[in-house]
């Protein structure tokens, strides 16, 4: 059982790009600094909404280095790491650990289906004896919508019981409460941090480790607020007003619908770009975002 | 439209590893030359049933190389190179060109769930357009329980429009015959092939390209003899006896069972070797695998 040292609110980081497409290494360490700015315990950069699956793994080390030289201290930061392919996985998380960063965030070998958490345990151990360092913390990417391999809790007591320190914790992307409950409750000391500010309060409540959120990327100041004053009353009050803004920003696709919001909020559209498979909102889609998000009186506390 | 050029049988071929995992490139040229003696049109490599997505883009690169290096023939081989990744899928695809392949089997960004054709349209049309070479022949990739990214014909159609050269034909394993033959009513000239040897004949008879089978691996030469006597009224009961050692050899998880059967037919243990998520059968899989194949009167050809 490990003693999580990543805790609060964590950014899951968007990635800008060039007109070609590539990322714009300047302008993601610009947006990562503004984050923790902004009140971000840490960035993890280079997931799902970091478009990093759309990235080769080149790509990925050098935005990964783009952080380090523009002095993003490597403790704030866990990035994702977890592909298909075990030596990728290895690579990104070498360069991860190179970094100094708490952990890293570990999707399952996702193209694979139905394979069973025998498959799954075999895996995750592969990478953890081959990357071979005492620094690794893995914290698990549940996220059965989009990735269709969902982490077990049997999976996580078995690879806790082998590897109880690089075992750390489980970015909960399910949309279920009572899963990230039942894992506060049967793995003490284990990082669960809720996938959506929506559940910050009671996963906090319940012992959780914060959230690693998509939508805090544009919603991170009101989230640092309730991770500062979650002990308190008014904390629920504060809860039902971030709530109100994530779901009215989940009500559009989630990725291109914050680069929408930070392209309006920081006057620069090339926020807007995106890799295929993914596509900018349509300008209706835009509008009935921006509709729904002012109607919750949301404002970017700083321009990006 | 396209007037497909690719025809026949084709093996989705396994990729034999050594002991540490890593790809076995001799073992594999080797694997390839049988499979193409053993009456093989042609080779889809680096798909599924080859792992492609348990290995590194420098370990595919290097696997394609050594077939070119062992003299497999180029215009035999549909590569798989589709990737979530753009700039993957453009450096795979590349190589298969220059090592003069017949085409490439492409998988859609299959990481981005609910991207809906306009996605699927703008990736293809991305990665047609970066790879920007004529020779391209593009054979998508259906494969909805494993990628749970659907190929509809309406996106088919709108692709042909765009690009009627680039757009070849597809690779159909869904397992939905009916599936297959509406594109080889609605397509003409586009190259239908049926992701299973099960759907061969009916295929073939419904104007269809073919077969890109795994299980082709161990069945090569029935499939080969389906294919020549296809127009003949004994090709029903071929088809008969190749379908059950298909369902025999599916009861279990396909490419640990391929490469359970090759070890036990080339007495190579070395075969069962697998990346991890996926595992060797169990014993008592292999028994049962191998009770429901003798059951057929299978054997395979030749050794490897």
């Amino acid at each position: 059982m490990t003693d999580s040292s990543a805790r609060g609110v964590y950014v899951a980081a968007l990635t800008p790009m060039n007109d070609d497409l590539s990322p714009n290494r300047a302008a993601f360490a610009s947006h990562c600094r503004w984050l923790l700015a902004s009140g971000a315990d840490g960035l993890a950069v280079l997931g799902t909404t970091g478009e990093a699956n759309s990235f080769s793994v080149d790509e990925r080390l050098a935005l990964l280095d783009a952080l380090g030289e523009a002095g993003i201290p490597g403790r704030a930061l866990l990035p994702g790491t977890g592909t298909c392919a075990i030596p990728d996985t290895v690579t990104l998380t070498r360069k991860a650990l190179e970094l100094g960063a708490a952990g890293v965030v570990m999707l399952p070998p996702f193209y694979y289906k139905g394979v069973g958490d025998d498959g799954l345990f075999a895996a995750y151990s592969e990478v953890i004896e081959r990357v071979g360092d005492d620094r690794l913390r893995v914290y698990f990417y549940h996220f059965p919508a989009q990735s269709n391999v969902p982490i077990s809790h049997d999976l996580i007591e078995r690879l806790l019981k082998v590897y109880p320190t690089a075992i750390a914790g489980i970015k909960d992307s399910s949309g279920d409460l009572s899963n990230m409950l039942a894992m506060c409750e049967r793995f003490p000391g284990f990082g669960v941090f809720a996938g959506s500010e929506q559940f910050l309060l009671p996963v906090l409540r319940a012992g959780g480790a914060g959230c690693i959120s998509a939508t805090a990327n544009v919603t991170v100041a009101a989230c640092a607020e309730i991770y500062r004053q979650w002990q308190k009353e008014q904390a629920d009050r504060l809860q039902e007003g971030l709530t109100a803004q994530r779901l009215a920003i989940q009500s559009q696709a989630l990725v291109p619908a914050l680069k929408q919001i930070m392209a309006r909020h920081s006057g620069d559209q090339s926020w807007i770009k995106i890799r295929p498979p993914l596509m900018p909102l349509a300008a209706e889609q835009a509008k009935s975002l921006f509709d729904a998000l002012d109607a919750t009186g949301f404002s970017l506390a700083r321009a990006a």
